[in-house]
């Protein structure tokens, strides 16, 4: 085993109040993974990573962790990460998978999790200083596609998310654990006027292109030959607001067989990202 | 209410025996939608369809439903359906939102379900016949990437699926659910032979093109330019077996950024779906 930054400790009693922050984490009361918010909502803003791949991504992040708590076996896995001298002195709780269980309260196979407190939200102009293509959202309120939206944006090359309206939290374990971790890697910030800071977008040379299945929109492989490009993306079922859209410069469309229904988001969006990701200089 | 083909009868005891094809569907010992095989395996081999919309897609594909079991509301948004002749007779077994959870075994909001006996499965051959873009899958166990390997298909004018080794049953609840619909419109035949079957495809003039992460290969949009085109896909992870590449014509790679896993198998096969509805005359 190399030499961790990390300290080891032993937790033999479920009980023991050191990893409370992982304590309960499909409690709805007291999940630990919620924000921390004024008027009493029980979240302790905290950001939980499960896992081998994602503790490593949290590590490789801004998302700083302050205590893991995991198997021997996923110790060993994660040993050369946890020399990182930016761990010096973090606690790794050591317990057997019974141990974690009785603390999680259910059994979680990956063996590992890594727990952060929220830092400081980026800002739009920051995010999207050095991107070529970001994605836009509005209306997503489903941690699954908010998470696959980042895994794809991670692959097929978009540098940064920003969120509009009606957004679910991009923070919540399930959406960290179904983006692979990269809602941990790709900047992200929220629109606090909306659709107004779109112009933030525009004022910085973006195209703003609304995805929406209107056969009377132009093809998406007409839409993205810009120099820096925002795909629009709304929720499943409405899609995005008219006033969204008329905020955006151009709609586009997936071309698609008559008598179906729109792809899921995130399916969408990936077909957007790759649409311009295949005109790029190659990536890989 | 226009004039039903479907015979309504009151439903007012869970325990009637007329709604056994709907008992239980998450029970894991009885559940109604496994394939009924030799061997004594529990399935009763029928296929069930979840919602109104899926509802609908049943009546208007080759699985004919033989029941339905519903609440008064869904009745009514079903009437139009409903009257097809080929439904005369067919019992519409209505109840109460109570009773029919305690048939089904959990609160069903989606409200209503058909149920149809598996028909006689269909072969490759058949399948393709008039196809120009095909989805070849091996090893795909989850599903709910098979469902949205059927939901993408649809929209993005992909013509039969053909299942290769090691992939889960097209035909279980929740791929039903996941597809929309469509795993029952999308014609689907599984291969004997594998991959000899492949030769079916080759025969006829596809070009088998296989999905593949490695950097060596062509990108996609340089692979899908012929009059036939299938597309074959593995498992997340694994990937596609180096026999089934081998037993293709070309392989291809979506461009992915360094570092990054590779896409989800339902998202890489809509991208390329996408790469080849991009280039047909317009089909929406």
């Amino acid at each position: 085993m190399p030499n961790l930054a990390v300290d080891v400790i032993d937790i033999i009693d479920p009980a023991d109040d050191r990893v409370d922050d992982f304590r309960d984490l499909n409690s709805v009361d007291r999940r630990p993974d919620l924000p921390a918010l004024p008027g009493g909502r029980p979240g302790k803003g905290l950001v939980i990573a499960e896992g081998v791949l994602v503790a490593q991504r949290m590590i490789a992040s801004r998302f700083a962790p302050h205590a893991f708590l995991g198997v021997d076996k996923r110790l060993g896995e994660l040993a050369d990460d946890l020399t990182h001298p930016a761990l010096a002195g973090v606690p790794f709780y050591r317990a057997t998978a019974e141990v974690m269980a009785d603390v999680v309260g259910f059994h979680l196979n990956r063996g590992v999790l890594a727990v952060a407190r929220r830092p400081s939200t980026l800002d739009i102009a920051s995010v999207i200083e050095d991107a070529r293509t970001v994605a836009v959202l509005e209306g997503v309120n489903d941690h699954e596609n908010i998470g696959s939206i980042f895994r794809n944006a991670a692959g097929l090359g978009v540098d940064a998310v920003v969120f509009g309206a009606g957004c679910a939290d991009p923070l919540y374990r399930r959406c960290v654990r179904v983006s692979m971790g990269h809602a941990l890697l790709v900047p992200f910030a929220s629109a606090e006027a909306w659709p107004a800071d779109l112009e933030t977008l525009r004022s910085n040379g973006f195209r703003i292109v609304s995805l929406t299945p209107d056969p009377g929109s132009v093809a998406l492989a007409d839409a993205v030959d810009a120099e820096r490009v925002a795909f629009m993306v709304g929720a499943e079922g409405p899609g995005l607001t008219e006033t969204a859209m008329r905020a955006g410069d151009v709609r586009a469309r997936i071309p698609m067989s008559r008598g179906t229904d729109s792809l899921n988001v995130a399916t969408a969006a990936a077909i957007a990202f790759y649409e311009r990701a295949r005109r790029e200089a190659p990536i890989s």
